[in-house]
């Protein structure tokens, strides 16, 4: 592999540029961000070597790391001007909607549909971290559909990137992210909306924030810009997962209002396993 | 001061006790905790020097660091055994009820209402840390009503512990705290339980959790058998917080339903300044 093309240099894409640039020091990395400040500071921060908007003809993999509701169309523009020896990576949070629609593409073979399971609250070039993606689990879909040769290139680059990959069926990591993540990030700002409607007095709030505030609701510091796409692209299983998640609630407010507090022991004695399950991380 | 007695040797009675013997190391330290085995464990890590029921006639200061439901009985058995030198402090999450319960009793100044915003979501003496409450904000409620002389001693250990003090109405600390710790306790304990209840395989769970469950349902890991009693005894606070937080989430979930995403941008957009007012810390 001699060239890399990243598109989008925010928190993900940036930090694919750093652990690239670690694992293979001679890799040429050009890209692009359609925030101009973002594409200075890139450059800036050597994430590139070349800001150029479309990948060059020698490019071997194109990365984009851009909000998910942009993938579907800079991927049949792309997939019409990359070379046959371009593989195109997309890194987004959803993928039943974009391999949908781009099922029946004539150049499908050319993409490689994954998802890496890592990130920050933080946003843009400056949020890039070279060790962000080590170690971490990247999730690919529907891999039989991408060609053979191609996938080469994309084992060589997820091995020396020390990515644990998974397999999954598009549907299947929709419905799963809408859970773990997507409903972690949607009772986080929610959360972060109560508090601050009800309590004006700034001062309160941080004074109290050690008191597991700040850790529950450190999700709601992530990029809207980047999380409404998420929830539309992904509505019907973000809705499954809300749904679910509001009737336990209410639930919950059933059983603390008529003074069952058995009940509500009950409740939180049943997340015990998650301890273990999580303590293995 | 030469003697401090502690009730409960969990992960806030374990804490104040390393802390109080880094800072004091001459003074004396007695405690008790009706659970044997952590009574076993406080002795074999040097919590305390004596493990003994009652605090004996000499001690200065009393800690209560047991759950928040078993504090007033336990205060007004110690309030009538206690020398007139004695000042009993607890240490509960919760403070409107228990103070109501105290407000006539005669020796009502032997006694101070506090609060350490501090913790983990690990419980037991083994929690404990030398460290957690370095720093860290202590609310105290109704001061006026403890006796002078007596806050002497409360003032000498808070500043030896270096906790920032704050200064409340009890009924004005229920609510706060209800919004921003209870309620993100019950978000996470319900983020987990949602999850677990859909999802079967573990592995998933464990595979995604870097996505940011882990840390929005940290919380989830706390004791039950803490936070029951916790929510009994701030039932109407923790019912507003929960009714507030469950609106919000039903709009939120309208507006995805009725395809208004820019209504949910707008509702993401509007916690941004709890960023600024979190990095703070």
């Amino acid at each position: 592999m001699k060239h890399i093309h990243i598109i989008g240099l925010g928190l993900i894409g940036g930090s694919f540029a750093l652990a690239i640039r670690k694992a293979f020091p001679e890799i040429h990395i050009s890209g692009f961000d359609k925030n101009d400040q973002h594409l200075e500071e890139a450059k800036y921060l050597g994430l590139i070597d070349e800001a150029v908007e479309s990948p060059p003809v020698e490019t071997d993999i194109v990365l984009l790391a851009t909000p998910v509701d942009t993938l579907a169309q800079l991927l049949q523009e792309l997939l019409e001007k990359v070379s046959a020896e371009t593989l195109i990576i997309d890194l987004g949070s959803t993928k039943a909607r974009l391999c949908q629609s781009l099922a029946d593409h004539p150049k499908r073979a050319q993409f490689l549909a994954g998802h890496p399971i890592a990130g920050t609250e933080y946003s843009g070039p400056r949020a890039a971290k070279e060790d962000l993606l080590n170690g971490k689990v990247f999730i690919i879909c529907e891999m039989e559909k991408t060609d053979v040769h191609l996938k080469g290139k994309a084992y060589e680059l997820f091995e020396a990137l020390n990515l644990k990959l998974r397999f999954m069926d598009p549907q299947e990591h929709d419905l799963h992210l809408a859970f773990v993540s997507h409903l972690s990030h949607i009772s986080s700002f929610m959360l972060g909306k109560t508090v601050m409607d009800k309590m004006e007095d700034e001062r309160h709030i941080f004074d109290m924030a050690g008191s597991g505030f700040a850790s529950t609701v450190r999700l709601a510091k992530s990029s809207p810009e980047m999380w409404t796409p998420i929830i539309k692209e992904n509505k019907e299983f973000v809705l499954e997962a809300l749904g679910s998640y509001i009737a336990k609630l209410k639930n919950l407010e059933e059983n603390i209002k008529g003074n069952d507090f058995e009940a509500v022991s009950r409740q939180l004695q049943a997340v015990a396993p998650l301890k273990e399950i999580l303590d293995l991380k």
